[in-house]
């Protein structure tokens, strides 16, 4: 490597740009706040796709397309949705350039729009003057739809993968006849994010309830999956909202019940982005590099070749090609790294920064051994393996590294889960190791807004799982029911 | 079907837009020129991604990402470029809205952008300004990167598909050391867009060059592929345009050869858009509404049961989910029709309407016999088949169908490609059918210019596959060596 990764206890911020770099997932454009997307990077984030698409399809969802561009109109409709994307929005006022006397390309003034229009910050509103439409009796529901999209959210301060002004995501908006429906749905989706996260990515989440002053701008609730990242602090890594009627009254959305009368439709919003490319990178990665699930690989083998000659090179290029034959029919996806004139080493350093779950090295003594040596990954421990039933061989090994790598990010999470009784030991936490602090709270938004300022630490969720439990909030003394989850958070 | 779809004899344009909207495909939105792609739509879409993409990989090509928003400046930097896009580009100048004394939602004047930004029209400046940074050596070429994405060129008139203000494609973008390679990616991409319409919509085209008005801007050659859909209009179905080093040199893009010397880079771009859909809708269907080849319908078989209680309804529920059973393994996506309440009569014109490539009716007398009656869309005939390997039957019949409807386009074009020798010939075939007109020009864009304008006939292409022929201009009269391709054109 023509550069080293600065160590992630010298400096977790720099260590985590630095990888994003050198691993070529994605860099800063010229654009201001939007970032690039590397062919690697994309990479994942196609498998993310692949993956999350079956999910919904399984569960019933059909994908569409709807317009990038809202009418500003659209947006006032409903008052805390507005309120919520008033300050990030682009706005789009022209339709057209022109040259001026000074040969200079200029926006034509005479191309002014009548109503601006917003580029999509999410899809809420121009989906629901759409479901109007689509929506006439009860047979027509539930209508659940899913868009794969990119967004627009203006941001000052930005950081690859975690906040850009530019995302792609995911946005499902469904209808539904009653609260029920949609609040089961609300849940199935928050289950399918949890599934995903910990079956795929094996990250840990802990599945949780917004409080109102961290609700998604129109929605009744707010239901989370909060991570945790290798530096103690959290990640919101998925939200499914329960929208209520609000959007469908701001739209007139109504349908015909069994009974024959009107009522206005419940709905539900649900979304993840490519932000989860940086969870992913946070909760694994190491001092060398990537560390990646095998099931989010884009290669989740390397062979690399170890030789003298070109007749050796040859003699091992034939072995590797039926070895990557063989991986292939079990679906998993090998890359032959047959690059000449760099040496073993340096290839070996590449493919950890890259994260690739197992190496093969193959040399003259392997072949007459009728061995090869595997090297995983996460732990960084190699074996001499039998050529005999080798892909089998790997195949349980990527089994186990999935798992292994999911345990080793539950148990770091779990030590980082506590609970704390007062207002000392939580900004003692706060400030030593960070992490998740089970805390009571006095149910007050002036009281969370308050531990915040003094603090940096917010309330990430009230988590589904948690017990009735008498005790007094750490900042105010008063009563509380029961703990929520603070941290300070990506 | 509660509402019956116009002739196509009678109002072909009309028919077009009702059987959009009727076969659940795509509607215009409330955001001027935008469309929403409905789920069946883009069920078909989804389809044409996938088997397009795994051609760009097979290829060697890999996905990636850039950015929406385009800094203005860039557009400048390639004259022709600029000269082709200025007049349709959505300008954003704001990033921010507030709400004013009157309280109502404005932009805010504050929060104005200094350099203002463009929604790509086409990814060629950001693209090119990031490669920059990516190209140093002859090593790190080609570069083959595809992207899927959105774009907006603001139309003023519009038509579902064909022309939308916001429009879904992917756009590849490829580098090379020489111009011979570059040259070959140019025909490889156009080869793989045939192979596509071809093989996959089943509708033949006609590989050729366009003339340099018709030209991308900034390209030194656009090869197309032209399709005629069954009103005797020419459609542009895909473009691969080799690029020369124009965009090399106005990014500043430059490479150390082998001999260490520094040259400018060469490249290649190429897209294909949702507007295949609309090519797709118009080269096949018909009065009865869409027909769809069954490589890219998303439902291929759909199975209608014939019953007179719930006990036959269960009875045949039964069987018809073992035939789907044994059509999924054979990867033949099938979906069972039992909505209750509707006559087979509806359920089949339904399904019609929406180009399912197969039905299969089964009632109590079929289940007694077994067979089952099996009709097919595109010839609207019926059978009786055998249940006796039924699914290797109903494959056979998906691959006969497919190629029976490129066939059938294939004679239309066919009867539509006419050579003509003369000015009153060339207007008289234009205003009687249409189609593809093979004749002499005398290569000049005056005459180009002159023949549009007289004729509203433009030059599609110079076929590749043209022959070296003494000929005289149909306009002019002057000498001309090969003829050209005519047609009215979407």
């Amino acid at each position: 490597m023509a550069k080293a990764l600065t160590k992630k206890s010298e400096d977790y911020s720099l260590w985590y740009n630095e990888l994003v770099a050198l691993a070529g997932l994605a860099e800063h454009s010229d654009v201001r706040g939007c970032m690039v997307i590397k062919p690697y990077g994309y990479a994942i984030w196609e498998k993310m796709q692949s993956v999350l698409d079956s999910k919904f399809k399984e569960t019933g969802h059909q994908n569409a397309y709807f317009p990038l561009l809202i009418p500003k109109s659209f947006f006032s409709k409903e008052a805390s949705h507005i309120d919520g994307f008033a300050k990030e929005c682009a706005v789009v006022t022209h339709y057209r350039l022109k040259t001026n006397d000074k040969k200079e390309i200029v926006v034509d003034e005479d191309a002014k729009l009548e109503e601006e229009l917003i580029i999509r910050p999410t899809s809420e509103t121009i989906i629901w003057n759409t479901y109007k439409g689509w929506i006439e009796s009860y047979r027509d529901l539930p209508l659940l739809i899913n868009q794969w999209a990119n967004v627009v959210r203006w941001e000052m301060r930005t950081r690859l993968f975690l906040r850009t002004s530019e995302f792609l995501w995911q946005e499902g908006h469904t209808a539904h006849a009653t609260e029920k429906e949609a609040f089961e749905e609300t849940l199935r989706m928050q289950d399918i994010y949890a599934d995903f996260a910990e079956n795929w990515m094996a990250v840990p989440v802990i599945k949780g309830v917004k409080t109102p002053n961290e609700r998604f701008a129109g929605a009744l609730d707010t239901y989370t999956i909060e991570a945790l990242m290798q530096d103690g602090k959290a990640l919101q890594a998925g939200t499914s909202h329960l929208l209520g009627q609000n959007f469908a009254k701001a739209f007139d959305v109504k349908f015909t019940n069994k009974e024959g009368k009107q009522e206005f439709v419940w709905a539900t919003s649900w979304g993840v982005s490519t932000r989860l490319i940086g969870a992913l990178i946070m909760a694994h990665s190491d001092d060398d590099g990537l560390v990646l699930p095998p099931k989010l690989a884009p290669i989740q083998v390397v062979i690399v070749p170890v030789y003298k000659s070109e007749e050796e090179l040859e003699i091992i290029s034939k072995k590797a090609g039926e070895i990557s034959q063989d991986l292939k029919k079990l679906g998993i996806s090998v890359h032959f790294d047959s690059r000449d004139g760099l040496r073993p080493g340096f290839k070996y350093a590449e493919w950890e920064l890259k994260g690739v779950p197992v190496r093969l090295g193959i040399g003259m003594r392997d072949l007459e051994n009728n061995s090869v040596e595997v090297a995983r990954r996460d732990l960084k421990t190699k074996s001499i393996q039998s050529m005999d039933n080798l892909s089998e061989t790997i195949e349980n090994l990527l089994g186990e590294i999935q798992e292994q790598i999911f345990l080793k990010a539950m148990h770091y999470r779990n030590s980082r889960l506590k609970e704390v009784n007062s207002y000392e030991e939580f900004q003692k936490e706060l400030d030593g190791e960070g992490g998740f602090l089970s805390a009571h709270w006095d149910g007050t938004a002036e009281t969370e807004e308050l531990i915040k300022n003094e603090t940096k630490a917010t309330i990430r969720c009230i988590p589904q799982d948690g017990k009735l439990e008498d005790g007094l909030c750490i900042r105010t003394g008063k009563p509380s029911q029961k703990r929520v989850l603070f941290a300070r958070a990506y």
